[in-house]
């Protein structure tokens, strides 16, 4: 904890000090010395806490280099951009990593992008509007352009001098990615065995043929896993044509691990996407509002089913009492085979095999866990009836025992649910993380309702006679 | 999608190739020259489909470090390592990624896991055995002792020099860390600032001091949202005495990442870990069983609740069929709230004024919709008494008023208690992943119950004699 303590002072410090380094008035140059001492992201961040007039100090004393990896780092990168004058925000926007600006560019509501582009020069213009056309589930729309070839023909003294002249353009630089004379993608070189080779060895000697590459046409939850699987820094994306057209650096990995699982988790509580503090009001509603308004439709449906078994509610309104545990109970069970099929799901591929045996493996432990709770609620709740409804041992263990056994069947049932639902709506080729919920809840409520009402009209009303 | 087949096609070729190689009879160096072409990562699946005396060719023929490489990604690596003689599973364990070989010991109940760290030499031991020691939740459990460091005081060929050396036993090489004489961090070098410098230039003037580093006491979760902040490809791990222990690599971030989110998923929906496809019944049910008895207790206090309102539910039967879709609205609300909540907890730092900003948001949110669902079911539930059950649109209307005021204060209540319950166990230093949702199912409930048959006592019962 005091490791923590120190850290987090230091981190306020950083930010605050550069804001009072800009107010300081100091010479240019000496603020510009000084502000070399901090990390971009630090000076992104002091962006947020200083006035415009303020920040209009930093956009002339900093050179388009350091303010582009600013605004790299930066939220509110179009909203800085939009401050400066056009031909500097065209100039940054070129200099900063090509998907960076893409997103940049995606996310804004500046009427100045345009002239932003316009104003670019043609190389930078293409790259980005080409990045930019690739759909957003591909995984090429996560890769960067910024990348090192070399041609397969050159010699280690050769690849060296050609690394060193790249080098000056892309930061990528500890993966190199060798081309045939034709273009087509070869293999990988480790920067490390590009330095350890001897002079006298071929380029050829110390190229990994067995790098993983991805294609850009494939979707990123399809090889999301793969990505993973493989650890590596980077990982080249072909052209149909198998030429290399981007990488994917791990920092991009840690983007889209950390996008898709924040999606799946808001989709498990029934948002339609993530959310974040800053959201305005009428956004979060409208996430939220679509899975509402069709649980509230499907609960009128199982409340219509409820309805039917009213005659046994009037005959013992007491058993009524227990409905919310039993449907919470089987809400629950459904809830966690849910989640841990869509994990499993997005994890694995899964055989027919697989499958039927994750199927099972959930109604075991549904069952499993039924029995406990069954057995529990049976003593639990014949207890309490006895002791403090005044019902007679018999009756009242006769009661507790419906419920014992409605939770059981309603959990055993409700896993099977949790589990089958996803795996259907994954097979059809519909996310499974939006569209199983409402539908379990509905399926776990029906199966609750009627096990419970249809077991005490059976047992306690028709052959025990309770009321 | 023509890429994602292609490529599963290739993935599936790779490793089954691999199993076809090893089983050809061919003499061990053509196997092992040809098994070059292929990832360890590839090889690593094979293993998993291979016999166990098939596995004992590929043991014999592969050297220590590519078998090292391969069992980095193989999930049964420590199954594999028993089938080994030990000098070798030994050797083995010290080539590997030293964070890797602890998790390795440390998730395997192999006994003779004290007999290959016995036949370790002292420094890997050693070094294995004091990553082991650090706390699960520090961010030092994840780091590697596998980078480069460099003294300040080297010449820029010098450092190049020094570098090669080091370069031999250690693969993390992009950034270079730099100490002062007396070991302490000093700041950070990119490879390519070291190529690109000048001979006459000082190793000085290439030094990044503003580089961001981390404590090895601190709490995961305390700075992975900083980690993915600076999203740089390593960033140092420092003692209390400001000496270099490790690095943590982005792939260690990407692993994080996926681990806590997977974690806080898992626990939104009831379990206390994640859990996957192969792991036993046993675990599964030990993982979902507390929180199933507690809101098995909870849901009994519930019930007792409810059943205060026997002598309503005994007079209009009727109503208590709208009991489920308004404890099953209350409850998505605050599971909504609660997902926001925790994702907002996991990547911000809050201050006061945040958090009393969120709470109001979410309750406006709450009540925005609990609006709209209310005036939904108002007309749609009124509509359907009237029409199937026959009451007069007065009693009708009356009825289905009641259901809909009550989802609306439901809805604002659960929304707020889906927000401050999270807050307030982050405050007081408990996991609100874990502690919220049981509360939260219980609360809601009570709040649903209460608002829903208190009204209709009130309302339809004293105040209009609808029954």
């Amino acid at each position: 904890m005091a490791g923590a303590v120190k850290e987090k002072d230091n981190e306020m410090t950083a930010v605050q000090s550069i804001a009072q380094l800009v107010r300081s008035g100091l010479s240019p140059k000496v603020i510009n010395e000084r502000l070399d001492d901090y990390h971009a992201n630090d000076i992104a961040d002091a962006l947020d806490i200083l006035q415009p007039n303020e920040r209009a100090i930093l956009y002339r004393l900093m050179d388009v280099d350091s303010l582009s990896d600013v605004m790299e780092y930066s939220d509110d990168a179009d909203k800085y951009l939009e401050e400066m004058n056009p031909r500097k925000a065209s100039d940054i926007l070129a200099h900063m990593e090509p998907d960076t600006a893409v997103d940049l560019l995606k996310n804004t509501d500046s009427r100045s992008k345009v002239v932003w582009l316009e104003l670019m020069d043609e190389v930078h213009r293409n790259n980005i509007q080409r990045l930019a056309s690739y759909d957003e589930d591909t995984i090429a729309s996560r890769m960067t352009t910024n990348f090192v070839t070399l041609s397969s023909s050159l010699s280690i003294k050769e690849a060296m001098s050609s690394l060193v002249r790249q080098a000056e353009d892309h930061d990528n630089i500890s993966q190199l990615y060798v081309v045939d004379e034709k273009g087509i993608y070869y293999g990988e070189i480790d920067l490390k065995e590009l330095i350890l080779a001897r002079q006298d060895e071929k380029l050829e000697d110390i190229v990994v043929t067995e790098y993983p590459y991805v294609y850009a046409d494939e979707r990123i939850e399809d090889c999301l896993e793969k990505l993973k699987d493989y650890s590596e820094e980077s990982i080249p994306v072909l052209s149909d044509e198998n030429r290399i057209l981007g990488v994917i650096t791990s920092q991009d990995v840690v983007e889209v691990v950390d996008d898709e699982m924040g999606d799946d988790y808001a989709k498990l509580a029934g948002l339609t996407a993530e959310e974040d503090l800053r959201e305005p009001l009428k956004e979060s509603v409208h996430k939220r509002l679509p899975w509402l308004v069709l649980l509230l439709v499907l609960g009128l449906f199982v409340s219509s089913v409820v309805g039917l078994f009213e005659t046994v509610v009037a005959t013992l309104p007491m058993i009524m009492s227990f409905q919310s545990m039993i449907l919470d109970m089987s809400g629950n069970v459904g809830t966690q085979s849910l989640a841990v099929t869509i994990r499993v799901l997005m994890d694995e591929k899964l055989t027919g095999k697989d499958k039927l045996h994750l199927v099972l493996k959930e109604m075991r432990c549904g069952l499993v866990n039924g029995m406990i709770l069954g057995a529990l609620a049976f003593v639990g709740v014949g207890i309490f009836i006895i002791l403090f409804k005044h019902y007679t041992p018999a009756h009242g263990f006769a009661i507790s025992g419906c419920i014992g056994i409605s939770l059981m069947v309603a959990m055993l049932i409700s896993s099977a649910v949790g589990t089958v639902i996803p795996l259907f709506f994954k097979q059809i080729g519909v996310d499974p993380a939006v569209a199983s919920g409402p539908l379990i809840t509905t399926v776990t409520d029906l199966v609750g309702v009627v096990t419970y009402y249809g077991l005490a009209w059976l047992l306690l009303i028709e052959t025990i006679h309770v009321a």
